[in-house]
């Protein structure tokens, strides 16, 4: 098993910490974004869309971070991290959205102008990023985990950027519920950090 | 079965088209969105985010299309629409993902800016989605469907912000193979179009 990834990108790192809690070994093949690896010819054989994380198991290659998340579930967890059934699946649906939308344009790309200079329009990144955890806390006021009983790949797709959202310059202090979530994680048995968390 | 609804949406359309080739009847609820009636407490009950589409199905609630998608091909179509050996489900996540990502926040900004005058980045906008267009045009060039031999909700997610995006100004004469996969979707038993379409 082999995953094209990158150190800061927290798109890879939920596919790490995936791999890390299923207790599967890989190889981190590192790319080197700075240089736009992600973009050359033999990158786009992998990834049509030039983007990180791409994995590589035993020759089937499957990119992008939710669809990573869903194969390894399916793959190696068990009905436990992705459930099958109609509305349990559904409620890890809905997360995995979040996670690619207000998420990912929010909380993501905050940090992604702060940490990386990239040209989105801060305040609108932020603005959306605290609708987010808004959203999060509340569905972690009464609950321990995002769409089930048990931690699921909604989990581990929301975690990174909101637990770096202060990189994006968006303090945590207000979301009390989401906090609580955020050690749960980091106490679950084979949580691996990355640098920032 | 109750579709809280808005004729214009892509994403409500999406899911009015997976219940048109499923046979499944429901009812169309619609939302004052140009009242703002997706973000009164009332709503919110329904859905924290305040977007639609939601369903209501016989009192369980699903809120996000992509969400959506997932539930009804659980639900009421069969392993056709979303199949869920790992590597085959993977195959649809990722195309799910290309939804929400470039089509959603390229092509369908770029339409949300020159028709509802929203506050986007046009030029980004286009860039991101015609990227999309390209990564799109290069799968479907030796293949009908994007992620098996068979539509799946792949097509269905990516197809309405597709179809729609001469409307945010990006034209779609340089990708034809798009084209004949907008016209084999559109000859699928029980296809239902929506303005613009």
């Amino acid at each position: 098993m082999k995953l094209y990834d990158m150190e800061l990108s927290g798109n890879c790192y939920k596919v790490r910490l995936l791999l890390s809690l299923l207790r599967v070994p890989y190889e981190s093949i590192r790319v080197g974004y700075e240089k736009g690896e992600h973009k050359q010819p033999e990158f786009l054989k992998l990834n049509p869309r030039g983007q990180l994380p791409v994995l590589d198991d035993g020759g089937f290659i499957v990119w992008d971070s939710m669809a990573i998340l869903v194969y390894l579930a399916r793959e190696y967890g068990d009905d436990a991290w992705l459930p099958t059934a109609p509305g349990a699946m559904a409620e890890v649906m809905q997360w995995l959205a979040v996670s690619e939308n207000e998420i990912l344009y929010g909380l993501a790309r905050a940090r992604a102008v702060k940490k990386f200079n990239r040209p989105w329009d801060l305040p609108q990144c932020q603005r959306m990023g605290e609708g987010a955890l808004s959203v999060l806390d509340g569905q972690l006021e009464t609950r321990e985990w995002l769409a089930a009983d048990r931690p699921t790949i909604a989990d581990i797709a929301c975690y990174p950027y909101v637990a770096l959202a202060p990189e994006g310059g968006i303090g945590l202090g207000d979301y009390a519920s989401v906090n609580k979530w955020i050690g749960r994680i980091k106490a679950l048995p084979g949580y691996v950090g990355m640098p920032g968390l």
